[in-house]
């Protein structure tokens, strides 16, 4: 079972053994099947289709990005269950459709629009919002966590907005770009991950960072970067349970070899 | 001291006593004055400036809601401090905002724009989370209570976008229009006073019903309609005290008397 995450490009160092990376491949595929559900259940049922239909049209076909998945990692990585961050991850894929429907609409991206640009905007606003009403309805979450993840996805998302100003703008590298948009969405969905799967602060900040590599990368930092990359964040891998960075393990990987659809 | 939020427009019936009617446009102004300085101080000081400078200036160009004010005199009739109600206040502000800021990118309002419609869309992208992250970090607030006042909020907002899109396509009562925008942008904004001014769920609801009186007062509805909806939302308040009805009640005579600026 082939990831949908995952581009057919060429690997950039030889392959591990084929077995081993058909199973971090499957890992990888089973956390996307699991989210791909769960996001198809957390729509909201009440409002009309003029609505709902576009919303669930543009988030399907969005360019997939990688921190949802890492979301689930982070908090099997401190010990959750990965259920317990389904809904934080939903919404970390909402917010990253939202960001990809407005960034299509000005030119941040060339695919043509599906409806009118003014029920793109407005579904887009309607999306944003999705993310944050996932997890304030969720009655299983601490609400002193359900504040702090609210709060973390504020964050990132201010962090969007100015790398997409900074690629409107122009005159800005590619890596301030991809810091502020890939980057600070993976970090604040490894911590919201950690948050969720009950980590404290030091086990958060540490899974933050540990997202932001992983998240960092793929894209244009070519081999050097992206070798000191993954062993800051094995450094870090290591003071958690050997079972519990399996996840983890299988989506750096992933990424590192094959890279990740943007 | 003039309010700036009311629109010298021709009042329904003949004026209350002028001395009557000063006290209730002192009372509004006041609020509005500690509403705005707070707004002030509420926004983000570490992002770059080209973030924040066409936030704060498209903040501060939008038309004026009631529903911020109402928010203040929500808490105050519950019997919470004003003060308790500021930042769920200006979280409604840029909610607003944010929807003025969109709306007139599809041509809903014919103001010209100030900057290019690539920096205004992101503009608005940004002021929206903002209000989430003014409640999620405001450690004052019980989580639990922040976790209901964003799902309020983001509720609000699927209502704007909903009457946003039949604006949009067309067809649709104006009426059915201002209920989903301006109408329940002040049944959540009553409601999240009423919440953090430490009423309980009943009260809440009666709130609420009164904010959405309040908010369809105003607008086209005709002086019968809004007759119905002020005595509605009269007799909903006797359930208060008298000295804690005293904001809810300038705003609305304001409000029935000479409408609001929209
Ligand atoms: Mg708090």
């Amino acid at each position: 079972m082939a990831s949908h995450l995952l581009l057919p490009r060429k690997p950039r160092k030889k392959l591990l053994k084929a077995t081993a990376m058909l199973d971090k491949q499957a890992h990888c595929a089973s956390m996307e099947a699991d989210l791909e559900a769960h996001l198809k259940s957390s729509f909201p049922t009440n409002p009309p289709l003029v609505v709902t239909e576009p919303m669930r049209h543009l988030v399907s076909c969005t360019p997939k990005s990688m921190a949802p998945v890492l979301c689930l990692a982070a908090c099997e990585l401190v010990g959750g269950r990965r259920d317990r961050a389904m809904d934080a991850a939903c919404a970390i894929q909402l917010m990253h459709a939202a960001k990809c429907v407005h960034g299509r609409l000005i030119g941040l991206d060339s695919s043509p629009l599906t409806y009118s640009p003014a029920i793109e905007l407005l579904t887009g606003d309607g999306v944003f919002p999705l993310g944050f009403e996932i997890i304030a309805r969720n009655r299983e979450l601490d609400p002193e966590i359900g504040v702090r993840v609210v709060m973390e996805m504020t964050e990132a998302l201010g962090g969007m907005v100015e790398g997409q100003l900074g690629r409107v703008e122009g005159g800005m590298e590619e890596e301030w770009v991809w810091e502020r948009t890939e980057g600070r969405l993976c970090a604040c969905a490894a911590a919201c991950g950690a948050l969720v799967g009950g980590g404290g602060e030091e086990v958060v900040e540490s899974v933050r960072r540990c997202g932001m590599y992983v998240g960092m990368m793929r894209g244009s930092v070519g081999l050097e970067r992206a070798e000191n990359l993954r062993s800051r964040a094995l450094e870090l891998l290591e003071a958690f349970h050997e079972e519990q960075r399996a996840a983890m393990l299988s989506l750096m990987d992933m990424c590192f070899h094959y890279g990740f659809a943007s």
